[in-house]
């Protein structure tokens, strides 16, 4: 499976008053990682959502393991991989490294989303085609 | 002319690690009270966008000082008014008291945006109308 | 057990171009509410922890389920409780509502958290006393 | 006077249901970019506040004029530079390019703070030392 591997500087406003990364950040950077990983290797984000009929990918359940914190200036790598495909959610998983040692692991369910046939503001979760997910292989 | 008085508590994620607010919350705050300030005189958003064609109130500007920290668990007050109207764009200014005083004073010029006649990236300020200015009076 | 009922208003700067609110936003919330929460019962934030000698409340482990999103304008409510103690830990279920309807779950497991003996980067689990027990009850 | 260009990436939540940039996440970025500029031209951080003795370089003010808007996927460049020295503050300016076009222009006015002799919640703002003001030439 690839992997995809986000680098990200803490800067001194994802920090709190206890010096260290607050941590709702480390799910913002969790989605950026997400959709950089589907560009890697090869869906380029509008184009292929265009492509395969779908209106995004809305995260369905995210969760976080918080192990050692991360500070001001601090450089450090979010390394995503697909940890789980379901017929139409798959699961991408986030390992967090600071100077090589994991401090954050978390994980994203997102949902193959295509709209919903009766109500504007639902989505219908759609097969993900099997070319997607060769893409990751 | 009407003001509003928009309450914000300061939360740990929107302070740093010098313990005080992180200076871009401050417009995220002016931004919530400006239109809160519409909604207060009767322009309820999303209606008063329809209803006279246009597209957003794009900011143009925006400015601050910062004369006074404020902490986790304080309670602030951003003062929002009509500084000026122009034909095309108005200015709200933006007093932030903390427990009485003015610690920060901000504005923002925003432009009354219809669609673009050619171009859909872009808009075309229009002219403010009357009956606007004067739900603020 | 007592719970803590957290009034947010969704702004536009917590939304994305999906017109919904950004899920990191929601843990923000969280972190907001359980520090509210504590006040609610008694546990002034800054006094309790002078008083109990402790360094605060980290994060260990968050989560979340998204069944429904909120847009700009919805006011929704985080509703907070006490789920389990733990002897050095406890978690903090979080229910969000928007209008009567359940549309996020999440939870936050925290450390009671000493100073660590010997590494000030770090902390200590500490056993959390009885009578913080007591002031949920 | 050297100059430091900052790449940033626009990620989806630093977006709104206009697709395009919440105007407040400039000023972080301006923000971030001044802290690298002082790094990159030898000025470590933690380092020359320790050498110099003081705590900060705390926002005194700060403002921006928005000209073109930056979307999903962008990759934008802050470019930062020194505009004046004053003796006890100085303004960086901060140059926005999206595709080799100025999108935005903004500034911040910071001071050189020392510890306050009577008031630990405040500062005196102190002289900036020549070398410092060299070290950007």
């Amino acid at each position: 499976m690839k992997k995809y591997r986000h680098k990200v500087i803490v800067h001194w406003g994802d920090t709190d008053p206890a010096r260290i990364v607050f941590y709702p950040n480390y799910f913002s950077w969790f989605d950026q990682s997400t959709r950089m990983y589907f560009e890697s290797v090869g869906l380029e984000w509008t184009e292929f959502m265009y492509k395969y009929g779908i209106i995004g990918l809305p995260i369905v359940e995210a969760r976080s393991k918080f192990m050692r914190p991360s500070l001001f200036r601090d450089e450090i790598i979010v390394e995503s991989v697909i940890a789980k495909w379901h017929s139409k959610m798959f699961e991408v998983g986030h390992t967090v490294y600071n100077r090589g040692e994991i401090c954050v692991e978390g994980s994203e369910l997102r949902a193959w989303a295509t709209p919903h046939p009766e109500d504007p503001k639902r989505f219908k979760a759609g097969i993900i085609p099997r070319e997607v997910i060769e893409a990751f292989e």
